[in-house]
């Protein structure tokens, strides 16, 4: 109890609480706190970030916002049968998942809504506001893990997405913002403006997880050693509700922009080749991505890569999003605001300024994490933007 | 003419200077310089090395030692044949591949051979010099490109192997060494301890052309996501000369030593699993690398990653021994000496200190790159080994 | 001389005479009839059909109708540098191809043309009547290895699609006629019914090529073991012209038509996923094709086999298309007519009636063999169409 | 009870009872029996078999030998948590694994063993018996689903391998022998002339599941085509108990030589390119195969297949045990003697005459079960071995 006293509690509150990612973010981070298992894939909990000042993973509590309302210890045994999570640990933490789910409130807009975009905003602001009064957290971050919505048509007059109005509402709250999907969030022109005024640091967007995740560090390797792609071509396989959601050519869209900047933007240009995403219910919440790479040698001689990539989505972007709560949290603390370029070793299309190559970004990451042990802590706004210029991760 | 005059000519002195990657450079150097190919694959060609002062393409003049006597324009024939050389090639360069035939002696020990091995690196060193008379050459760089030796045995008393001969020739004639193969070489301790005495710079070992290549990069991307990689198996088939050489498994164990080195060095530990090589005839010159990761995610969340890599090891090793050769080159002329460690980039298991992803492998051959265009080129001696520290490439 | 009066000549009238896959045909058949390679991928050439009356590859004599007017020995040229035709194959055959190419009349309908179908296919027929008796054949096979077209729409009233045209064309010439695309030829209503009346015997649609027949090998596996398919997943890579006209959806799902039927066939059902065709102007004539399919085993325990081919089409469908022109040439002359049910063995989409493993459709087509070598061999009309149906292979 | 009484029950008794393939068989046909999941992978389950009197699946009886006395639930549960048995499955069958462990008996030769052959076999043949008696079986069926031996090397005078131990312990007992396991077994000499001298049915050796399943339908695909395999490489991945004991070379030659028998059997000729083992103790129970196949195609360009089988080894066994157990016990009533080629569908090194194909193989299978359905079922004696000489399945 004193713990908790003299310790100061940070919020995770998740748009998509009761997703896949969600549920495997809440578990998981019970399980580890628990000692049931290692943090495998937590970055941050590698010794390069042991100096940064990060919220420890139990004092992380949880919330968000959902349009579904299956209760996560439910949620958590699907995902069980389903091979996401091991035999066991969800119950083993089934007082965390119950408690959790106790902190969701209903999503939106739902078709029966009849609010103004604005009622909403002000709605989910208040949501999350209340989870802070009634936690007494610290601060609270907002992590958009919701399903990919389609990308957007909008011009002037049309409705904000609904994960615009998320973003703004986090805004509204005054908190920091993460974009884990391909979803427009805060990069639609009137979040954007907001964000810029709110003093509030944010991250994004689309979480660099399996095929892209490769690209980033293959990309680099044929730029560096001079050889030509010609083409790249690659077919996502998944089922889950992400393969219903990517199903949809727009959805589809949105996700394949971020692939395909990746490729951009560590060859140089965007070669030949198609990139699919198969809904294939069969596969449940397993992903296969195939990638065929085309490439010229040393006097035009054609070579081939081929990578198969076989994982599970929702295993490999828990402990990213686990990270990304406690680093932005922690920028919040140290008073940064803007964009945190540092951060895009986490994501395909990266706010903020920062390096393309996988190796590039750890290095910005991990000089990021030093920079975050340095600062005061003396809260928001104790630093301007021009103090974290030095190192280039927050603008 | 004028320009012959003044500009110094360098000369490439291939061990294995009829094999397969030895005619790819000699073909390949001609055919680029004559305009006839982009550079691809050289990355001494790329605007990062455009102020190195490296010695221009058309000033490298070729020669080597090899046991077999087939000629140049003979194999480059065969090699076109074979799908490694585009047709037409070849034929192209027909004089620089007479050229380069003519500078070739026959090397050994062979079977026949009485002398000692005193004699073999005498008479080594001898034709090494007389090149460089002959040619006028301000310099030259000799480069192992020969067949794969068995992993020595060797105890006190046990004969030399001949890479460890041919090295000692080059120390002998005043000329730096690369060791582009998994053969013992300067690694001798009878030749470390010349090389030492010697203040030439030298490089090796092993080029880092396919399966290792993607190693080098995959390997980090683990270890920055903290993702654990529990087994890592990999099978090579290849054909060619090289294809029968690997099939004696004490050559095979030469060549994969190289190979672990860099999942150790970048995992952090050797994981479970085999690496083969097999003799497949059928292949040709070509080569067909599966590697097969199995690592944990998340709560232990099993994954894989399988790669195939379809190359011509010819093709992707011929630019890379063009760029070592310009690089060592330069590096002699600017007085550097010992271990050329900021070559890494090209070598599976590097000789002095590093990096040892590709990535920080690359941004340090940047750099030295740039040291090199800032040295003065007086000349080798006229930069002690202290001056280059500053760099941290050449100890 | 004497020879080529005493035997009998076969015309093969290619619709698509200067595409890939009709350039391989006619080089291949002179450079096999001349001993430069064997008859590799001929099944026609194995002993199974030593005795099938089947006339020699010596006596079929090629032309076509074609809509480009670049010249074969060109083409030839082209396929050479592409890696298609193997090096001085086309040189040594230029006769040939010269010859061929001297038989290839202007095809259509193109986009200046003003005359009525009616016309188009009296011209097209007039055509191949002309080669028939220029060229004093005993018969000629018109096969269509033409770009696939897109599926057709077409209600009452809409044009014919070009390959029915071509098909009407053969029929009116008294020839039989083969449709190794997946484009509609003998299919459309109106050449059906035309087909029935004329007593021709014609196969098709669409040559199992590549991925089709693994789908057909694998698909019959499945079954046998009681093993579930649960998703059949595919991507196929390819450029060359074959690339460009299938990036066409419609033409595309002509294409995959096919391919589901297969699956469906040997199956029994049509499993989850999809199968993508795309356009990869760097691949040439070469096609990688992967597969992904997941299946359940004992108990319900999901496992995975994938599949990646690469291949030439043009390489794979040219002796399969020597083999059907000798087939259905020998067909006709024992007076067969209708559906050539017994070659399904090499389509995806056979007509008539037959077995749906490759391997059931092997055995059919050896049976198929031997009652054309029990033929009496006395012409079209010597046999009804019940003194066939023993064998069931042609109705 | 009086449907036990009035229906006769059948013996499985397993060579290997406590190991992975045994624990699966055990529990499987319990959960197939209580309608927990459908018969996937069973074929003799398809309609093909309704008529052939076989044994219901209710109506087999478990025991065995084993050199291990891990109990069966404990061994369930293991293989439950390696992802092999189905959360749930194994709890739900206790009782079934309960009693088949109580059939379990210490199986041989172990290093303690002071007796002789002779006494072992006696041994081996008493507990076979006495199983028979105390679970008032109609007949027993013996199959060795045991970790494969090392290939023997034994002249005149060396030890009988234990599998030639347990062979002629199931013939003493008067049993049926199905070898499932590449190891010798009945086809060592002596067991070989006891086996003639019997008048039993048996069958083997060395079960067809993964890698070797997709040669016997790609091999023939090949041949059918005409087109020439060059070579054909594979590398396995597999944990378990099974890898650890094919890391024995001799273990690993064993198994090999079926694999390669199958392709010199489907191809005609053995192409080059070898096969590997290797022991990934972190893949568990589960196996990856990958196989490359270089062919060449028509006027010989070359082409490439490759598979990748990722699958558990024991479900895919534990239904071709459960169809070898009723088939060879339906045979023994049928009074069939001697190999029985006609299951060669199962093996990849069959004993007797058949096909080779895997499509033949299945016709062959279904032919049989066929005839075991006209059989009078009078019992082992009834037909005479010419009597079966019709169908060519038992010689």
């Amino acid at each position: 109890m004193s713990a908790s006293l003299s310790r100061p509690r940070v919020g995770v509150w998740l748009i998509g609480a009761r997703g896949s990612v969600a549920t495997t973010v809440v578990t998981g981070c019970a399980a580890v706190t628990a000692g049931l298992h290692p943090p495998t894939g937590m970055v941050t909990e590698t010794p390069a970030f042991t100096d940064s000042g990060l919220p420890a993973l139990s004092d992380l509590v949880f919330g968000g916002h959902d349009t579904l309302d299956c209760p996560l210890p439910k949620r958590a045994e699907t995902l069980t049968a389903g091979g996401v999570l091991p035999p066991g640990t969800a119950t083993a933490v089934t007082a965390e998942l119950v408690a959790a789910d106790r902190e969701i409130r209903p999503g939106g807009p739902t078709p029966g809504d009849v609010g103004s975009e604005t009622e909403l905003i002000t709605a989910f602001a208040d949501d999350i506001r209340d989870f802070v009064h009634r936690q007494a957290l610290e601060r609270a971050v907002v992590v958009n893990v919701a399903s990919t919505e389609p990308a957007s048509q909008g011009g002037p007059g049309s409705p904000l997405p609904p994960s615009t109005l998320y973003a703004l509402a986090a805004l509204r709250a005054g908190c920091p913002y993460v974009n884990f999907t391909p979803s427009e969030g805060m990069h639609h022109p009137v979040a954007a403006r907001e964000a810029e005024r709110s003093g509030l640091p944010y991250a994004g967007r689309d979480g660099k997880t399996g095929q892209t995740l490769l690209r980033a560090v293959l990309g680099p390797m044929f730029a560096q050693r001079a050889l030509t792609v010609r083409a790249w071509s690659g077919t996502n396989l998944l089922g889950g509700g992400d393969g219903a959601a990517l199903a949809d050519p727009a959805a589809a869209a949105a996700k394949n922009a971020g692939k395909e900047r990746v490729l951009a933007d560590t060859l140089g240009a965007v070669p030949e080749g198609e990139a699919h995403i198969d809904d294939v219910p069969a596969l449940g919440d397993w992903k296969t991505a195939w990638d065929h790479i085309a490439f010229d040698g040393f006097l035009g001689t054609r070579m081939i890569l081929q990578t198969i990539w076989q994982g599970c989505d929702s295993a490999l972007a828990a402990p990213l999003v686990l990270d990304l709560a406690r680093l932005t949290a922690r920028a919040h603390e140290a008073g940064m605001s803007g964009p945190l370029g540092a951060l895009g070793f986490y994501f395909k299309d990266p706010v903020g300024e920062g390096p393309v190559g996988l190796s590039e970004q750890y290095e910005e990451l991990v000089r990021f994490g030093r920079s975050l042990g340095r600062a005061d802590g003396e809260g928001r706004g104790a630093r301007s933007v021009r103090d974290t210029e030095e190192t280039g991760e927050a603008l």
